[in-house]
């Protein structure tokens, strides 16, 4: 076999980065856990026809088929009908809701970390399949607003706790598509998810040809096209925000209730936020997101220094997530895209960890029929919890000192025995950083707190 | 869109079963840390022709196809090769290894934890996606021998560790594929190949059938296929089975230089065991597995007592898991299959979790305008790592506690605050489940640690 080559678009870490990786999952999940949310994981695969249902990911899905399958007689149904990859975590998380509504408590919060697949061309921070990190409450009935409030802040103390290792800080961006679509209605632009989508462009195309597409494809007058640039203008960190939307309405003598009770959630979750997550939640007015399911607050979040690689963590609100006849569930949720972070953090050099393996100590072997006498020493070590190997051959100690140094693990142990002369010689331990070499208890001794497992971090830029 | 059902061979589990899930998880993952094995992860898909190397496994190969794929004209390689999901973690990691070998250090112990996928007949402990978890060490040209017998040995540690929940004891059934063929060649069986694949089937058909299939496939006269059924018939825990081989080799005038090295190797094996998992590790000599590819030691792991679910956790050794022309890869693997064994546990209602949430505590909100405060005291309660959530809504505290209650949360915590004579009340929290209330001071009351997180315990049996 040739020395296979990567394939474009599928990420995979080496050791040491896979431990950012890790480090990154575990602590998204610790705060997710801290907040009340439940794990759960779903199945790679969904049915095709659900997975079709919105149109425009059609072209994104990967398509299962058994390579055997056309040699079947007795095919279920479930072949039949055709499986394919899940490309995001929310379509089957509304499917797990409504397959399992009997047994769930509501509102039902969860998280969910699991790979995605999209057959899209890969490039820069776009791949073929990545990790997400979602987090949705989702309601039977009803769905106070107050969860679009908490939501975006667990994300906050989630991306927050992450600074720690070095991950840049984070803006989110919050919107609230009650507060566009009653502005838009009360401006006599009835045709709220076409200029949603045309203003979503802004960014990308910039004012004047969003004008344009107003005017063009929806029929404003360039007055009205003027008034859609000025309310996507408006963005700031705190409630005075609101005031700035109303100043607007007023100037062009537009009443809405629903601008109004788009305008009071929206000044709500900038109150909480000031509180609990200071500086991070920024109200910006052109925050759109192209999906047409959004009916309340919808979110995007960059990495402050890295504005160009897009949002990093997504979601928003959305009254119906799912539906079974009987009932409606209402939801909001917020999705990390693990994947294009971590590839960022490693691609930027932001952060690393201290080692590639887990172990903090290798117990060197003093000769092949010894090696029970190393064995031990690790199995006492481990009792405490102290990550451990063994070394891999009763080579020269150098050489047993380097396979430790190689791997970044910090301690070296030499078990008590007879040396070269006969003598009796007690347990040692070397830290091969320094050098500093002492006699140790295999039942007592323990290394410091921030060398017993690999840690991860910031990594020094020349310029700190 | 109506109730969707389950898709047979997807397993899914609720919220409480998967806490079940990721604290088997998170254990196994533990104990292969603290062994210094490092995690990776590897994409789910790797090219069809590395898949199908192994005839036998082309039948349960899922393939992949874009599905707007014909639409393209720029089709890559990749897509153009096909790709399937990977039905293993061993080819996808002899791929890593090569393409990788450069930048890991050897010997490499790894361990990965991930889904896989085949696409065959659903049927109890046979899943068409499933969660595996893998050891192996592999190493560069060489690979000494006293990995076979850490490997097993770590498995063994994992599985102890399961024990605390509930999980039952597990008996490891090892073998040494260079006894086996030492055996049958001194016996005048050159086609060692052969007459494992039928001794594998022993369990199943029965000795009888076995001798037939000997006689009449490898052309053994009867006294050879008795020989090899006394040798399969060997097994014990400890190292009195290596003179019972011998012996049966000595009384058919047996002399063979791999016999003897396998018994060797076989016999250290259960030393160690003796000391580190004493009575976990039995040597069995008519493990066989099937693949061809292990040309040491073999290894089956059945839980006691559930020895019809088959095995839990397979693997062996093989000299080569990868060549790339310039370089031999030796490892020695075993697997755990995580989806067989939750299964069971959970159909067998052998363990449970303490509660489907992570949150110890639910904080009750008095009023809709005053659950800042309530949010005030979750987050300082978190500050503390301890997990909370705020309850959903200001109903009767009545229904409040009802709300912890369903999910098991131990926990409720009445926020100080004016009572409904406008007198001031001082924070309490309520052990739901005692009834016991008293007063607590958000900046230091902590749970009992036992109900800290929730717990994976086994379920009291009706006869304990």
């Amino acid at each position: 076999m040739a020395r296979p080559t990567p394939l474009s678009g599928f990420p995979e870490w080496l050791p040491a980065d896979r431990i950012v990786e890790t480090h990154i999952l575990d602590s998204v999940r610790r705060t997710f856990e801290l907040h009340g949310f439940t794990g759960i994981e779903t199945r790679a695969v969904e049915p095709l026809d659900q997975l079709l249902r919105k149109g425009e990911t059609s072209k994104e899905v990967y398509v299962l088929r058994r390579l055997q399958a056309e040699e079947e007689t007795n095919v279920s149904a479930a072949d039949k009908a055709g499986l394919g990859l899940h490309f995001d975590l929310t379509v089957p998380f509304a499917r797990y809701v409504l397959e399992n509504a009997g047994h769930l408590a509501f509102p039902f919060k969860r998280y969910q970390i699991q790979k995605v697949w999209r057959g899209e061309r890969p490039q820069d921070g776009r791949f073929r399949e990545f990790t997400q990190a979602d987090i949705d409450v989702v309601g039977a009935g009803e769905l106070p607003y107050h969860f679009e409030v908490e939501v975006p802040l667990v994300m906050a103390a989630a991306l927050a706790e992450l600074q720690a290792i070095g991950v840049p800080e984070v803006r989110i961006l919050v919107n609230n598509r009650k507060v566009a679509e009653g502005f838009y209605r009360g401006l006599g632009l009835d045709a709220v998810d076409d200029v949603l989508r045309i203003i979503d462009k802004l960014d990308k195309v910039g004012p004047v040809k969003v004008a344009a597409a107003l005017v063009a494809e929806v029929g404003a007058t360039s007055d009205q096209a003027d008034a859609c640039l000025e309310l996507a203008s408006i963005s700031g960190a705190d409630a005075s925000v609101i005031d700035r939307v109303r100043a607007l309405a007023a100037t062009r003598a537009i009443t809405s209730a629903l601008l109004d009770e788009g305008l009071a959630e929206l000044g709500a979750l900038m109150e909480a936020a000031a509180v609990r997550a200071p500086g991070v939640v920024h109200a910006d007015l052109k925050i759109a997101r192209g999906l047409d399911y959004y009916t309340g607050s919808v979110y995007e979040t960059v990495l402050v220094g890295h504005e160009e690689l897009g949002s990093i963590c997504s979601g928003g609100r959305y009254d119906t997530l799912a539906s079974d006849g009987a009932n409606t569930y209402p939801g909001v949720g917020l999705s990390i895209g693990i994947s294009r972070l971590v590839s960022r953090l490693l691609s930027a050099g932001l952060v690393k960890a201290s080692r590639s393996v887990p172990s903090a100590v290798v117990v060197a072997v003093t000769a092949e029929e010894t090696r029970p006498a190393s064995d031990a020493v690790a199995t006492a070590l481990r009792a405490r919890g102290i990550p451990v190997e063994v070394a891999p051959s009763a080579a020269k100690f150098g050489k047993q000192i380097k396979y430790a140094d190689k791997r970044g693990v910090p301690f070296v142990w030499f078990p008590a025995g007879l040396n070269a002369d006969g003598e009796p010689v007690a347990h040692q331990v070397k830290d091969i950083r320094t050098g500093a070499q002492a006699e140790a208890d295999p039942a007592a001794w323990e290394p410091p707190a921030a060398d017993w497992w690999p840690s991860v971090a910031r990594v020094q830029q020349p310029t700190d």
